[in-house]
C-alpha cells in the first residue's frame, strides 16, 4: 500500500494520449542490487546460443545499427499534432538517453516540407543584400575555411507547449522530447560576412531553407556576430538529412525554428521580415490579444526523465533518478529536485561537462519503498534565472501560446511504480 | 611544378595496399573561399529538385541514418590482415570525422568469434573468487547502481602495428583506425566489488566475455578500483552489439582488447591468467627474443588526418590541416605539426573540451601552393611524454612486434595533392 497519497494535490492529465505508452502492470520485486549465486539461474548454468555459435562478421555492416533488442528506442512522431508526416515533428525519447550526446539517429527533427535530400556537389550558399559584394559558396569552399566544434542544444519553440493548458502528453519524450544536443562542426557566421563585407546599415539577416518551403526566419546582426556557426557535421560525421544536410544554422541558446537546415542563402537587411514563421508562427500570442514577436532565447528547463511516464520504477529499495537540465542564458549551475511537489527539495548531482548552452545530466539517488511521489526538477543557471512554475508562466503570459514553455514539470509515480503526467500547476 | 621536392628523404610505401583509395588525379582550382556571384551558377540559376516536391515525412525513418551521399564514410575491414570476417577488425574512418565523438556506427570493433547478439535479459554478471561472496548482477541491478559517464578514446595494441616495419596502409583510416573515441556511461567497477568484497589477497581480476570464444584477460586490482567503468551505453544509448551490447568493461588509458565486450563473468584472483590474449597474443616480441608483457597503457600518438591519401588537398590557397592526439597517460598538452618533414614545428590549435584520455582534436591553418609537403605531427601529453618517431621506438623495441607503435606518422602530399604513406624513420 502507499504510504501516502497525493491524489489531492494534482488534477489528472486530459484525455489526449500520445499512443498509451505507459509501462504495464508489473511485479516489483524488493531486493538487493545483485542476488547471491546460490539459487540456480538459467542465464548462468545453461550455454547461452551466442555462446555456441560465431556471430556475425565485420564485413556485414559498414555501418552499424543498434541491437534488435533495442527496437523500442525509437523517435515518435505524434500524428494528431500536424496536418501530415511532412509538415511534422519527430520526438526524441529522452527517458532513453545517457549521458549528453544525443545519438544522431534519435535526434528531433521538424520539417515544413519533409527531408530535402540535398547532393552536396549542387549546393551552394549565397549572401546578398547590403553587403560590398554578394558571394556564393560551395561545401568546398566552406570546408576549407577555419572550423570548429561545440556541444549545444537545439530546443522547439513549441516543446512543452501543448502543457500550457494542462497536463497533457503522458511521457517526456512527448512533453519535452523536441529537444537534441549534439556536437556540431563547422564556421563562425561572421568569417562569411567578413568576406562579403557587411554595409554599415546591415542589421537583420533572412536566413533561407534549399528545401520545398524555403523556409526562412530572421536573426539580428548582433547574435550572427557573436556564436552562430554554419555547421556540416554533427556527432563526428556529416550532418543527416533530416538535420538539414549539407549545412544548417546553429545559433546556439536560441529556438530551433531559427537553425534553418538546408541553408541556401542569408541576406542581410535593416529590419526584421516579419515572415511567416515569426508573425503567423513563433510568436507568444498573450491574454490580452497582443503577441510577443522575436522571442528567441530559450529560458531554463528541466525534467525528470528517469523516472517518468515511458521509464516506471520497476524495484523498491535503491534507484537513480536523472534527467536533463539546460538554459539558452548559460551553464547550468543548480538543479533541484522534489519527490513531493515541491514541499522539501534536494539538489541533484550534476555531471561534468557542464557546457554552456548545452544539456546537462543531473542525478539523485533515492530509496524507493512503494510511496507515491510527486517527482519535479527546478534548474538554476549561470544568469541567476529560477525556472518557474507553469501558475507562475501563466500569470504572465496566459495560455493562448504553444510557445516558450519552460515551467516545472511534475510526474505522479504511483505504488505500482508507474508514472503519469499531473497537473499541479 | 612542385617549388622543392622531399624524395631523396623517404621510402615509399611498399606494395601492400587496402583498397587502392587515394584520390585520382584531380584538377587544383586557386582560387579564393568564396565566388562572387557575378558568372551564373546553375546551383543557384536553375531550381533544383528538392525544391520542386515534398522530401519523406517523419513517419519513415523512426531510427535515422546518413544521407545516401555520405555512402563512402564507413568502417573499413582488411580482409587480408585476419582469416576469417569473424576474427576481424573493422577501421573507423578517420579522416571523414569532425570533432572528437566517434559516431556509433563508424567506431572500431574487433571480435574473435563475430559479434554476440545477446538478449539482455538473458544476461548475466557473475563475480567470483577471492571474494566474501559471489554474485550474479542481472541488466536491471546493474542499471539501479550510480552511473557516470566520461568521453575517452579505445584504442586497439595493434593499431599502427604494420608500420613497426615500414610504410605499409595507404590511409589513416587503416594506419590509425583501429580506434574510437565515446561518450562511454556506466558503473564504477569498484562499486561492484565493493558488494561482492573482495579478500585481501585478491591482486588480479579476469574479465571473461559472453561471447563463443569467451575472450578472457587479466586485470591488476589497483586500475580495477581507481578509473574502470562497466558501460552499458555510449553516445547516448545502449552499447551496439559489436560495441559488447549490453555491457563492456571500459579501461580508460589501457589497450582495447582489455575492455572485454559481452562481460559476464569477473574472477577474482591474486596473479595474472596469461590467458591466451596476453601470451600467444599482446605480447611485445623484442628484437633479442624476449617479449614485453602485460604492457597495458596506450603511450602519446597523434595523426594528421586531413590531408591524407584518402583526403587529398584538392585546392590551393588556404587549407586547413586537422588530425587527432591522444594518450593513456592523461591530456594532451600540444600537438606540433610540420609540413618539411620534421625539420621546422608549428604548434597547432587544440579544440576543447581536452579530457583526460580522449582523442584531442587538433588543427593548424596553411597556405598551400602546390609544394611538396612531407606532413606529420608530434603529441605531447601531460606527464611530459613526447611522441617519438618510429626509428627512436625501433632501436629499443626492435621492429617483431606488431603492437604499441605511437611512431610519428609521415604522409608525402605531392604537387597534385596527393597524399602517401611514406617511411622517414
Amino acid at each position: 500500500m502507499p504510504e501516502k497519497s497525493y491524489s489531492d494535490r494534482f488534477t489528472r492529465r486530459g484525455l489526449l494520449s500520445a499512443a498509451g505508452l505507459a509501462g504495464a502492470g508489473i511485479a516489483l520485486p524488493r531486493r538487493g542490487v545483485a542476488a547471491e549465486s546460490t539459487k540456480p539461474d538459467p542465464a548462468i548454468t545453461e550455454v547461452q546460443d551466442w555462446q555456441r555459435q560465431l556471430g556475425e562478421g565485420v564485413d556485414k555492416r559498414a555501418y552499424g545499427s543498434p541491437s534488435k533488442f533495442e527496437q523500442h528506442v525509437v523517435r515518435r512522431n505524434v500524428p494528431w499534432l500536424t496536418a501530415a508526416p511532412e509538415s511534422a515533428a519527430n520526438f526524441t525519447p529522452l527517458h532513453a538517453l545517457e549521458g549528453i550526446i544525443t545519438p544522431s539517429g534519435l535526434c528531433f527533427e521538424r520539417h515544413h516540407s519533409g527531408i530535402a535530400e540535398i547532393d552536396p556537389q549542387k549546393h551552394r550558399l549565397m549572401i546578398n543584400g547590403l553587403v560590398d559584394k554578394s558571394l556564393v559558396f560551395t561545401m568546398d569552399d566552406i570546408r576549407r575555411m577555419p572550423r570548429s566544434s561545440r556541444i549545444c542544444f537545439l530546443e522547439c519553440a513549441a516543446n512543452t507547449g501543448m502543457e500550457w493548458r494542462g497536463a497533457q502528453l503522458n511521457g517526456c519524450q512527448f512533453t519535452h522530447g523536441m529537444i537534441h544536443n549534439v556536437m556540431y562542426t563547422g564556421v563562425p557566421l561572421k568569417a562569411l560576412l567578413d568576406e562579403a563585407g557587411l554595409r554599415p546599415n546591415a542589421k537583420w539577416l533572412m536566413l533561407e531553407g534549399g528545401d520545398a518551403a524555403g523556409m526562412n526566419r530572421s536573426l539580428p546582426i548582433e547574435k550572427a556576430l557573436t556564436d552562430v556557426m554554419l555547421a556540416f557535421a554533427m556527432n563526428g560525421e556529416a550532418l543527416r538529412p533530416e538535420q538539414g544536410y549539407p549545412l544548417r544554422a546553429v545559433i546556439p541558446g536560441w529556438e530551433g525554428n531559427l537553425w534553418v537546415k538546408w541553408l541556401r542563402r542569408i541576406e542581410v537587411g535593416d529590419k526584421p521580415w516579419a515572415a511567416r514563421e515569426e508573425s503567423a508562427r513563433y510568436t507568444d500570442l498573450l491574454a490580452d490579444g497582443r503577441a510577443r514577436q522575436y522571442t528567441f532565447i530559450m529560458d531554463a528547463k528541466s525534467v525528470v526523465t528517469n523516472p517518468s511516464p515511458q521509464a516506471p520504477l520497476r524495484y523498491r529499495g535503491r534507484n537513480v533518478l536523472s534527467g536533463f537540465a539546460w538554459s539558452g542564458r548559460g551553464t547550468v549551475r543548480r538543479v533541484d529536485v522534489s519527490l513531493d511537489g515541491g514541499r522539501n527539495w534536494k539538489s541533484a548531482q550534476l555531471e561534468a561537462p557542464v557546457l554552456d548552452k548545452s544539456m546537462t545530466r543531473f542525478y539523485l539517488d533515492f530509496e524507493w519503498n512503494g510511496e507515491e511521489l510527486l517527482v519535479q526538477s527546478r534548474a538554476m543557471d549561470s544568469s541567476g534565472y529560477v525556472q518557474p512554475t507553469k501558475n507562475e508562466l501563466r500569470k504572465i503570459r496566459g495560455v493562448n501560446s504553444v510557445y516558450h514553455n519552460n515551467g516545472i514539470q511534475t510526474w505522479l509515480v504511483r505504488g505500482n511504480g508507474e508514472a503519469e503526467n499531473v497537473e499541479l500547476g
